[in-house]
């Protein structure tokens, strides 16, 4: 192509971020396994975070009949009046507690809850502390606004979850927040909530706030796990629609404010997205109906019994699971007794087994290369397949 | 509520960016339109920048069928490389300029490119020039990052769009971009392309970039616009479904980015935001097929001849018009001469006449304060009512 216009004098722009901001590790595998699918490869993929379902039909039906209806145009920036409502109720049914809907605000996706968390509470060159290993793209919301993400390394005695003696030794006067998981991704692993109050105690009390990140919130097994919120009214919560209710490419989460951040969190969203979009919205109303929320259970039951299959496979095959997972899809497990390190493994599995999995790396440094995170978002069946395809790898 | 937990010792943090960041004047006056609509009252909307007609019926069946078949997970960062691919042939035929998919990011509205630009460009601390008037989100984009928005005032000689001796006035060696609107926000006034390649000619030398917010392409009259892209190959391209292709609800845009900036953008998209939502992603395939075109043209058709009763009617009850609009649908117009300034006007307008236009007060401080919007988004019909209640009222 012909380049135009005059020679610069100076280099074009660059924000500092930009050499911040990495790759996941696991971009590059999962676009190893198309090319290799695409040459005729079968690959068993126990690296994908998204569910396997399809999204239930009562949603497809409230979005297509919403769309036939004309309902096409923006809502208002915090939500449909219904829809948050409707989590408001979520709220009440699911965790014993009551969230007034103005404190709620509908996202696009729960990326759009963490920006505007973040744009409320941090300024340039402020802090926040992040449990390491955590979700990846968390610290890299902190650098988005040019703030400093501290990795708070937590243990797997604790669940991979803080203490407060953990946030003590990476406490600054320049931290604004700390962003928790429950349940966690990578681990799975959930915070009691007497953990979370102590936490937020902890925070509030040095001027700065918890976001608690209950995304995978309604997907744990065994244990009834109650929204932060029950404990304490002014945490805030990001969640999503993804997950437990399966719309992953509708793009729809939500955030709740503490009392007296609506105002912000309003101006935010109506400069920062408009709004979040109408179809998912549509289609996200009819995630508390009866029969869609039957679908989700039987789903649940479904992540539950590849759980119950694959924790003791991995552990019988000598990978360690040192916290016990007790919610969202994903296995944090240590490959440091096989003799390999997380990402060599991957790598390996791959090429060698086509079986796909997530390097540690990816989670952050403390100690995660000799782990690597397995998500039980394939079916049964093809999970059995890609443990089979492990041990035979593991054995020659 | 009760409120649990322990007192704090400091206050809640609050980003300092909060205090900087208003709300719009014409929120609260869309909130007192609606609760004027609610008691019984008859509202004119020419305040709403928003098409008044639902999305096209190809791009509803495109989506609906998308759905029938299961498409509701992630799509690649980037979007849809059959989107992509589309966009890319949208130039090649609207511009006759060949501008590769890999360089085109399908983002969740105009919002997500914005952002994306903005994260590629600016650090904190660093200046953005944008025209004023001008769309007012576009310096809160700037101030999310802690950047400084630097108000250029433009004269209605040069169509409220910047002269290089404007931007010459403005200039600090922290500046690392100018965003410009063409046709613009408030002024529907275009850009030539020379102008266009001066400016990015001038911001090149000095290590700045230019971004082009044509999220009004396609709606121009009587004026035939190709992108900047037929000139410079390396500007930043802001776009959007929402306006010439009717999408608003969908929340889809995208993003040109100059070649080098393909692998940073990627990796902000996978952060940011994940990917663009995949209904609307598919709906927007539909945009590129004749069916669609045909009706967007037929739409377009519609705007021109709703400027054209107007522009001059407007006129005709004393408004000034310095500068014709010949895109979007605005019409930036002077009520001084009227005796009124702008936001008086405009609360008087809608408490007596039931008239919702937008003070000029929302776009800048460069005299905006004499100017009202007036969008010719209601049908032609509504906008002869407006007229004859705007006279009416101005006569009494």
């Amino acid at each position: 192509m012909v380049r135009h216009g005059s020679t610069p004098e100076r280099p074009p722009p660059r924000a500092a971020r930009l050499g911040e901001i990495q790759p996941f590790h696991v971009m590059q595998l999962l676009n190893r396994a198309r090319e290799l699918e695409a040459r005729g490869r079968d690959i068993v993929h126990m690296e994908i975070g998204e569910p396997d379902f399809p999204t239930a039909g009562p949603l497809v039906s409230a979005a297509v009949d919403s769309l036939h209806r004309g309902n096409t145009g923006y809502t208002p920036a915090g939500g449909l009046p219904t829809l948050r409502e409707a989590i408001a109720g979520h709220y009440a049914e699911s965790s014993g507690v009551d969230v007034p809907a103005e404190r709620i605000f509908v996202t696009p996706g729960a990326s759009g809850a963490l920006m505007v968390a973040m744009a409320l509470l941090l300024d340039s060159g402020q802090r926040v502390l992040l449990p390491d290993p955590g979700y990846p793209c968390n610290r890299n919301f902190v650098r988005h606004l040019d703030g400093v993400p501290v990795s708070v390394p937590v243990a797997a005695e604790t669940g991979f979850q803080p203490t407060l003696a953990d946030l003590e030794r990476y406490w600054h006067e320049d931290c604004v927040a700390a962003i928790v998981g429950s349940p966690a991704n990578p681990t799975g692993t959930v915070m009691a909530l007497s953990q979370l109050a102590a936490v937020r105690d902890w925070l509030v009390a040095r001027g700065a706030a918890l976001v608690v990140d209950e995304i995978y919130h309604g997907l744990t097994y065994g244990v009834d796990l109650r929204s932060a919120l029950a404990v304490r009214d002014d945490v805030f919560i990001v969640n999503s629609f993804s997950k437990y209710f399966g719309m992953t490419g509708w793009r729809l989460g939500w955030l709740v404010v503490p009392p007296g951040y609506e105002g912000a969190a309003m101006r935010l969203a109506q400069n920062l997205y408009i709004a979040a979009p109408t179809p998912s919205q549509h289609a996200a109303l009819a995630c508390f109906t009866l029969q869609a929320r039957t679908e989700f259970e039987a789903r649940r039951q479904l992540f539950l019994e590849r759980r119950d299959f694959l924790m003791p496979a991995l552990e019988e095959l000598g990978f360690g699971i040192p916290a016990r997972p007790e919610g969202a899809f994903y296995i944090y497990a240590d490959c440091g007794a096989l003799g390999w390190d997380g990402a060599t493994l991957s790598t390996r599995l791959l090429e060698e087994a086509g079986v796909a999995i997530t390097p540690g790396l990816d989670f952050g440094s403390n100690g995660t290369d000799r782990f690597v995170r397995l998500a039980y978002t394939s079916s049964l069946e093809r999970l059995h397949e890609g443990v089979r395809r492990m041990r035979a790898w593991l054995a020659s």
